[in-house]
């Protein structure tokens, strides 16, 4: 265990501190969005028969400024990281199989993988800060995924920001300039390697992750710790509920329990928060939200650690909000709370709690279709109907 | 109008005369579906954490007998066909926007089109019998759309019963030897042109068909007409109140309105009902959805007219039932009772109500994803994770 580098129950920054700044986010586009609409209007069907596929649509000429957005290379971003909570037994598996679940996905051996070659979507699989060395690519699981995998990523990219984080349930997470560093990766890998992307899922993988995820959607959305720690990758209700009090002490720890802060209603600095209480994986997946969005690309919200990342980057800049769309909802509980504090309507529940950006990659199919249904159909006076 | 051909007010025979058998059907294949749930087990994932994904697999391998069930060559099935009862001004568009759209569905400019695109599945559109003459194959709608529509279908198959059919409202639809025919050209479609297809969507068009499902479902489910009666392509309340009383006057005028029948819980014949207030796209259906299952090819359920199919399928064979798999919840009110009758819980609901087949293709990303991640996954051995 670490000893922290500073005081965690100090009282938190009401501003944040200049070390962080999110780029700038274009507005929705109305204009785009009005010509959308027209042409919506057009299509060969009954009006409003495609129902929130024609939203979706409209929506997303908004945001993109594409009066027929084309959602071209659709890409789902796998990050990864270790949470030094671990020690404190709140997952059913061991850390070493974050590296392992890193090279799967390289593999085309995972759930995401699957789901993105079914979507026609690319993976870019990051090393956020997996415990240990730079996790080396290594061959394919075994042969039959290799012929079988096409979608799958030629890589893992390094943007470690460490090596593993401590122990939240101790004291910070991370030095802040970890957390500055973390959210600034996201943002240029949002800016150069997904620069070409026309929307991406958040995906991550972190063995503890849930842990983090319900510690930050806690201290951000104000909920008690026992309505959003879920049961993660399956601990039963005996484990869980130490989790619930894993989460409490690192809330309380951390200064983050409410009980020394003044409730002004603008909540703490997120950076602080991310610090505090976060992970590598959810900060750089913050950081990637709101470079997408300050390049007019819409990001999809997946599971419970996607949507804590989702929660940062919307307390980060307000102006993030539209860009962050819905995809299921996830049946573990703190996942409610976060689509309820976004805003975010599900596309569907199946009642997914893996994670890795499998809920929010099978969305993109929904994403797609509504944008190939606006641009490719015919229009009444194309078709020769007469209204 | 027609005479109908004999007294449609006459009791309805009980069992089904000979002149229409639906093909065997093989049972849910249990030791294909527990090699599945094994391999499930063994996937990189904590179990059950794909929640409904993984039930779907399960229940693809028992129908179709593999325990990595493929679903290669998924296709959307459009069949077309007009009705008689369209002169009731039942409909917000004239009867020759059936005619139009098939050619719009050859040349990929219509919604099921650019979607079936997304999904990767292939369209085969079918002339079931639209009034007139056959529909010829035009060129596309316009060079745009012809450039892009890849999974565009190459010809209208001509299984035309008749030149519509006549109006329900007046008296039987059709002739019992067209209702048995278009139920044969479906079985036989099915058993040849969708041989290599894994799995199969039900899609349609047919200006004035959402009447006729209304009618069907209220005949077989045993509901209110003003239950099952909904606006359809978008007409306004009082084109749906008048809706609802040609609804009420087919299935008086064709004795389906209960009031001549014993009620002995068995429901009328299928096949009588079909020809009384069906249609030929909806017979035809219902005969694809026979056939499918007679071969192990799962069908996924559109809207209220595809659903009524379904339910002339279910009412026909028993055996057919796990063979038919949901898709959304559709707008009209029609589709939840079809959907409670045949015990189908969908898998999105938005808020779609145009038919084609557009929320059954779409819904084939969810069965492509749970068979891909099935099938696709490295095990944990594979993957080298210690349990």
């Amino acid at each position: 265990m670490t000893v922290p580098d500073d005081d965690p129950a100090r009282s938190l920054d009401r501003s944040p501190p200049p070390d962080f700044s999110p780029p700038p986010i274009p507005a929705f586009d109305a204009d785009a969005a009005d010509a959308a609409r027209e042409r919506q209007a057009e299509l060969t069907k009954p009006p409003g028969s495609l129902g929130r596929l024609e939203d979706l649509a409209v929506a997303l000429a908004g945001l993109t400024g594409e009066p027929r957005p084309a959602l071209a290379n659709p890409t789902v971003v796998v990050a990864a990281a270790d949470h030094g909570v671990v020690e404190r037994g709140v997952s059913a598996y061991p850390q070493a199989v974050t590296r392992t679940m890193l090279r799967n996905f390289v593999a085309g051996g995972a759930a995401v993988s699957a789901i993105s070659e079914v979507v026609g979507a690319d993976t870019l699989v990051v090393d956020a800060g997996v415990e240990g060395a730079p996790v080396e690519v290594e061959g394919p699981v075994d042969e039959a995924v290799d012929e079988a995998a096409d979608a799958r990523a030629s890589e893992v990219v390094d943007e470690r920001v460490g090596s593993g984080t401590d122990d939240i349930a101790a004291g910070p997470a991370m030095a802040r300039s970890e957390a500055v560093a973390a959210l600034e990766a996201g943002v240029r890998t949002a800016r150069t390697r997904l620069a070409e992307a026309g929307i991406v899922a958040l995906g991550e993988m972190g063995i503890g992750n849930t842990t983090v995820a319900a510690a930050l959607t806690s201290a951000i959305a104000g909920a008690d710790p026992d309505r959003v720690t879920g049961p993660g990758t399956g601990v039963d209700e005996e484990t869980r509920a130490h989790k619930v009090r894993v989460v409490e002490r690192a809330l309380a720890r951390n200064g983050l329990d409410g009980s020394g802060e003044p409730d002004d209603g603008d909540g703490p600095d997120p950076v602080e928060v991310l610090r505090r209480v976060g992970g590598y994986e959810v900060g750089f997946l913050a950081g990637v939200a709101l470079g997408c969005a300050a390049d007019r690309t819409p990001v999809v919200v997946d599971g419970v650690v996607s949507g804590a990342a989702a929660l940062v980057a919307d307390a980060l800049a307000d102006d993030v909000r539209p860009y962050l769309l819905p995809s299921h909802a996830g049946s573990e509980p703190g996942h409610a709370v976060q689509l309820d504090a976004l805003d975010l309507e599900p596309l569907f529940d199946h009642g997914l709690r893996l994670g890795e950006g499998s809920g929010a990659a099978l969305a993109l199919s929904t994403y797609r279709a509504a944008c190939r249904t606006h641009d490719r159909m015919a229009t009444f006076a194309e078709a020769g109907i007469e209204r």
